[in-house]
């Protein structure tokens, strides 16, 4: 394993002057709903409106001046993209982002509002991966991946480093933490974090990953032992839409508990009950978590579980409900 | 003066087990459109959605067992019928509603959520207080008002004692504390509570109220130092159709420095900027203050402003935008 809990400390010093230190929500009205107790980590009222943030700044705050001078680059259905552009701001270095062209349009005017250039490309990951690499080849920007990274998993797992110390500030630790995966940086910087401090306490911390049965490759990946490597997701929760990363197929299989499955219909149920009971804005995919749960009542029942929230970018013209 | 600050201060250790202690928000976003600080009170995350779960609990909270034992009834458009019907819940006690017709739905849904009985009335003061009073000639129930009340105005005015001092935390008193104003509870116990602050404190805090054109007796009755007895509101926020109360007029006129007014195309767009920016769910009232921010820059701009949001409570299915 490369990425270590004091990377993830360190990454949580380095970004803490730029991030919100964004709070614990709880409804009760949803935990008697479910016969659980979910403390919710809301990353939604994060920078950029998404625990990306994290890992932008991390990876920003990480280079040297002579690689920030070369400006950099990466591809993102969004909130990646949104999260380097608002980071590279900060240092002033130049940002590219290469979009597909079915990401939802308030994520491409939010990373063009940080001052970064969006080039488009088509919704797979090979076209992607070659347009990012022709703008490397015309431009020399040093590339960012979303999550097949070190400073980018160190950086996300400082949400959940973050989400136990308050858990333990009330004195409540979970039976289970839970992220939603994509790409799998969250979730695998999530089960670093959380086995570490876990083992500090002297405690049993089950790490859940949940993932839309659209998008279902880590799952399929997690069952069988063997990464998938070509996908085509199909799934309304647009920032789930990534295929697992290497490094992050590798923390998953070795630190991950589980991964559980969320229908599209789930995943819209789950999101308008966060929108409605705890009044606050969240994208379909930070509703993944909330989805799994309700879906597998059997994994959960009776268990203080918290859940990262991951984002609240929703064109609010383009609503599922 | 009827209500001190120690009361308010008192109404907080009555109610802090039950209520949440919301978060303050900030958005650099907004600020950097309007030129000035906004800190945000987050009372849309509060129980039952609204600061009126303060006012409700302290009213509730301050009972002997033989007034609960009659019940207490109520008006309200919605969310003070909530909060009411949520703290009766809580020591067990009967609790009826009287709710306009045109209440959002999701309001007297809510109510019926709590257990409270609904009796719904004509969209005027002047039918709210007749069926009220029909209902305790039938019943013998404790009145418990939305606003002209002492222990609901003690109640509404620890979100402003909580504000201000999470505010100190971070080391930033406010110029300017805002509230919205219907029939003026909330406004009134912000204005004690933070002139009684702002006076230990050594400084000056102005105290702003924001109403909406279309509901604008609070406004009239400050200027020509006269109270508004009759006044048919006409405006989307729901929450601010009351008409102000009488003890609520004179403390009002005693120690608030001003009330501004916001259009109803302004509160649209400041509810709207709310949602995208902050990522959190505001109802059209909550969103005057911002509105009456935007609509009279030069009141607002540089100043460093609280502003309480009042609440959350919507139809996803009916939004203005």
């Amino acid at each position: 394993m490369s990425i270590t809990f004091s990377q993830i400390s360190q990454a949580l010093a380095r970004i803490q002057p730029y991030i919100h230190h964004t709070p614990i929500l709880q409804s009760r009205q949803i935990d008697g709903l479910l016969g659980c107790e979910l403390f919710f980590k809301a990353e939604n009222l994060q920078k950029v409106g998404a625990f990306k943030a994290r890992g932008g700044c991390n990876a920003i705050f990480s280079m040297d001046e002579a690689e920030l001078h070369r400006g950099v680059i990466t591809h993102s259905s969004g909130n990646h993209g949104a999260a380097l552009a608002w980071a590279a701001s900060l240092r002033g270095a130049d940002c590219t982002v290469v979009m597909p062209s079915n990401a939802p349009l308030v994520k491409k005017q939010a990373v063009r509002g940080y001052g970064a250039k969006v080039v488009e490309c088509l919704p797979s990951m090979a076209d992607r991966e070659a347009t990012v690499a022709a703008e490397i080849k015309a431009a020399g920007s040093v590339m960012v991946h979303p999550y097949d990274s070190d400073v980018i998993i160190a950086g996300q797992g400082t949400a959940a480093l973050e989400t136990l110390a308050q858990l333990d500030t009330l004195d409540k630790v979970p039976d289970i933490i839970m992220s939603p995966v994509g790409g799998g940086g969250l979730l695998a910087g999530t089960a670093i974090a959380t086995r570490a401090l876990a083992a500090q306490a002297n405690t049993t911390i089950s790490v859940i990953g949940a993932e839309p049965q659209g998008a279902s490759d880590a799952w399929q990946g997690f069952i069988s032992g063997q990464r998938v490597e070509q996908y085509t997701p199909d799934t309304i929760a647009d920032g789930l839409r990534a295929t697992l990363g290497v490094r992050n197929f590798e923390i998953i299989q070795q630190q991950v508990n589980d991964i559980v499955l969320a229908s599209e219909q789930g995943i819209v149920d789950a999101m308008r009950l966060i929108w409605m009971r705890m009044k606050i804005i969240v994208e379909p995919s930070a509703a993944v978590c909330l989805a799994a749960v309700m879906e597998n009542p059997q994994l959960f029942h009776g268990k203080r579980v918290a859940i990262i929230l991951s984002g609240g970018n929703v064109d609010l013209d383009a609503l599922p409900f």
